[in-house]
């Protein structure tokens, strides 16, 4: 078994090569002062724990893969269909820690090499029924790809590592096209040559891929600048069980529905996205981090506000709350804590929520006049050091979960957004919400992506892990959590981690029952026996 | 027959209590100089000439729609039907003047007054198998309110009209509800009440519905500052023949497909929208408008798209080609044209297009570093006095029309959007398929709207009209261009006309097969006997 696949057996989120994060000593009992002491766990499930059967491919079909993609693109063995498995929420990792859980394993990996074998896997699939889950940089959070195989007899995971390169640059448009295969990194490296960006970097930047942003409608750090991930895209290739199609020939259009955004978010349940047209920007020639402090979420949350409907948001643009802001601080250590909360207390800031923003480029004409409406609102300014630590650790969560999860922390986070005027109810009932389902949770919460309209909010729950019933705990949780954001106070039930399986009980509440038929009969004309991703996004059909 | 229908009988544009525009003398010859002479020709159908069959509306059907609406509200009189048998196109205008080719007219016009009525009127139009044609300002210039009947033995236009409140207003959130049949001027004074604007300003402004801009996904004069209209929606209230359908509950969402993408531009075939929620922002302090010359076309664009890529773009940008610049100079006088020729002629500007700037409230801070880059482009300014000389004009187009048809010209617009790269030979292209199917027309052509991938092309098309044939001139222009359009340039049939019956031919080129049959899956999820606006927007099927 090579490294890369021990390492995904873990389920950890740390990209190979990178160092694994260690917790300090202090920062842990900080923590059990919060939540309680918890009980250091850290069971890898053995390969030998995990019960693969073996594959239900067909052979006649195999046989048929094996000349579409080459032998060495068809992946029989345990260790690699096991390493496909799911993606990497709490639940997914859970899973691969707790024996007694085993993950959904896929029959075979397939690595596609071009959009046309990615076609032509489809139409194999489609001739012998077989499940396809179309998988990139697999973090999906929400179970988007669990290989799952639904009423099919076998399932496969549609690999897509190989689609890694940058199709071509139109420098005069600032379009460039990538394969749905890049990673983030990967696609700033091969723009970069060019003197141009993306600047999609959403926490998942290290291992996600071009792709997999698309159908997700992911969100990036820099989404106030940037845009969303769906701001980006002028043009999509997707395979489909009926063929390939092609969306996006112009900037703009009135000649009907906008079907990219019906294929943007789709989550591979209408066809695998092979290519990506993208909106590119010139590479900025200075950035700036920094930080203020405001006193308390409510200031806090109306100087974002001020900035947003005024034009001034900075291209990172992020608001803690009090408690996030508190756990910042106190990691940071004690002395520097004190030091800090005696400056902001004479300055009138008792309840500090800390607020980060990232200028790229000529985005610093507009910090003047944001930097004054900012002091309008009360804000102190924490200078650049806060800023760059934060730009340092902008990737560091998914990795400190890997760390928490062995010290037997129950750890997870969930996000949301809704119009500003309802920002605040959504707020409190959902803390209390996840207050009431755990027992002594430590909840934090920051407003990652701002709008004229109104703002998303971003929670990271930590309680001490019931051994007992770990999966049941944090499925309570959430389920609590899912129905304070689904209840009376307009919101959605994901900003930008999508449907996936975890969410999908929750689609209809927010696009009605006719959205859900919609959804399904876009899915019925363009994957008539239902081979793509099983069990995503459309919710369950009652029988 | 009172005023108003009178006046959409004869298929003026001019509003009721707007005058109509007399062309100059000097105008009607300088135009002569350039397409030949025309007969003058201004025969307004009478009532008499038109067949209108009797209503075939079935009597229980009626009986049920006289019980919603009331009996003032269901309209059987001729002349209150072929009032709403059809948009505001150039061939819908000949088909009121020329007898021989009718229009379509529906059996009847229902008025419903809030959208639980709209809801109720349509359980009886599926009842009774009725066709529905939703009607807001009747402005379509694509035949996307013909009363065409389908497969159906009746057909009733629902007009809107009574759907004309502001439903509620969210100052903190900036959102606002309008009801679907509020007019451009009317949305207006309505937000301005409380210090806010909607900013959408088409051309049809004075007479399009809320509605309507959602239906067919319009772009206004200001979209590079406010937005299209899409990017205005966060929310969608529907009629549809299964049930109520609301769509929209946060400013941004990965939950799934964003299905408020498909709603808008769906063009009255998947459901009537009854209620939009509008992004609103604060009234504009101050305006300027002003104007500058750039050096041909070429050097025109470049300048808007340097300004587009640099996040410079005036709110309205509009850049006019030499011949449409060359008419506008000739119709504000000879000897001042002279005067301002010699000028720019002076200031190296030998062939002069027209690059009208727009700047509302807080827009100005980006003006200096606007001018210094079309200054670097060589820009010549030319003052606030063109700026506001257009802003004046600004909905004079189809009044223009009204009068040029009189005249016995053949006048009609057509427009498109492409990637900046694909911009020059598209303009040649559809230049050269206008100059090749007909017989020495004036070709003017405009930039109206701006991104930083590409922008959008106006055409205006004038030519004597074939009197022996006027329709069947003016087809083979339009399918001449249109194929122009949808050939190998990468272009869109339509940047913000839609549809209609007009564009629906070049449909599938553009989203694929496999778009339009998501698009009838739709359809057929939502309004499953098909009453909805027949034939509109999905191409006709092959029997």
């Amino acid at each position: 078994m090579n490294d890369s696949v021990d390492h995904r057996l873990r389920g950890s989120w740390t990209p190979e090569g990178a160092s694994e994060i260690e917790l300090a000593p202090k920062a842990v009992r900080w923590l059990a002062q919060r939540i309680g002491e918890c009980t250091a766990n850290a069971p890898v499930a053995p390969d030998s724990a995990m019960a693969v059967a073996p594959s239900r491919i067909p052979e006649a079909a195999h046989a048929k893969l094996v000349a579409i993609v080459g032998e060495e693109h068809v992946l029989d063995e345990a260790a690699e269909r096991l390493g496909r498995s799911g993606g990497l929420s709490y639940l997914d990792l859970l899973r691969r820690r707790y024996p007694s859980s085993p993950p959904a394993v896929p029959d075979a990996v397939v690595l596609p090499g071009d959009p046309e074998q990615v076609q032509r896997v489809l139409d194999v699939c489609v001739e012998h029924d077989i499940g396809v889950v179309p998988f990139g940089g697999g973090t999906s959070v929400v179970g988007g790809v669990t290989a799952l195989r639904g009423d099919k007899d076998s399932v496969l995971v549609l690999d897509l590592e190989r689609l890694d390169r940058l199709v071509s640059v139109d420098p005069v448009s600032r379009v460039a096209v990538l394969q749905a295969g890049v990673r983030g990194p990967d696609a700033e490296r091969l723009l970069s040559v060019h003197g141009l960006t993306l600047g999609h970097v959403p926490q998942s930047f290290e291992r996600a891929t071009i792709g997999g942003f698309a159908a997700t409608r992911s969100a990036g750090q820099a989404s106030s600048g940037y845009g969303r991930f769906e701001d980006m895209v002028t043009g999509l290739r997707l395979a489909t069980p009926r063929g390939e199609w092609r969306l996006g020939v112009a900037p703009a259009s009135a000649a009907g529905p906008d079907l990219r955004q019906l294929a943007i978010g789709s989550e591979g349940t209408l066809g695998v996205i092979t290519e990506v047209a993208v909106r590119v920007r010139p590479l900025p020639e200075r950035e700036r981090f920094e930080a203020f402090a405001l006193d308390g979420w409510e200031r806090g949350t109306l100087a974002v506000r001020h900035l947003a409907q005024r034009g001034l948001l900075a291209d990172v643009t992020r608001l803690s709350d009090v408690d996030e802001t508190a756990s910042t601080l106190a990691l940071a250590g004690s002395w520097k804590t004190a030091l800090l909360r005696r400056y902001l207390g004479a300055r009138g800031i008792a309840d500090p929520c800390l607020l980060i923003l990232g200028w790229y480029g000529d985005a610093v004409h507009r910090r003047r006049e944001a930097v004054r409406s900012l002091r309008a609102a009360g804000a102190v300014g924490l200078g650049t050091a806060p800023g760059h630590a934060w730009l340092r650790n902008r990737f560091a969560g998914p990795r400190q979960r890997d760390a928490l999860l062995d010290l037997g922390v129950c750890v997870e986070t969930l996000e949301t957004a809704a119009h500003w005027g309802d920002l605040g109810p959504l707020y409190e009932r959902v803390r209390a919400a996840l207050h009431g389902a755990l027992d002594r949770p430590h909840v934090l919460c920051h407003v990652s992506h701002a709008y004229e309209t109104g703002a998303s909010l971003y929670f990271t729950v930590l309680a001490t892990r019931d051994e007992a019933d770990p999966i049941g705990q944090w499925e309570r949780a959430k389920r609590a959590a899912s129905e304070a954001i689904a209840g009376d106070v307009p919101a959605t039930i994901t900003h930008h981690h999508a449907i996936g399986t975890d969410h999908a009980p929750y689609l209809a509440a927010e696009i009605g029952e006719l959205g859900v038929d919609v959804l399904r009969a876009a899915k019925s004309a363009l994957d008539p026996t239902g081979i793509l991703n099983p069990g995503k996004l459309l919710p369950p059909q009652p029988q």
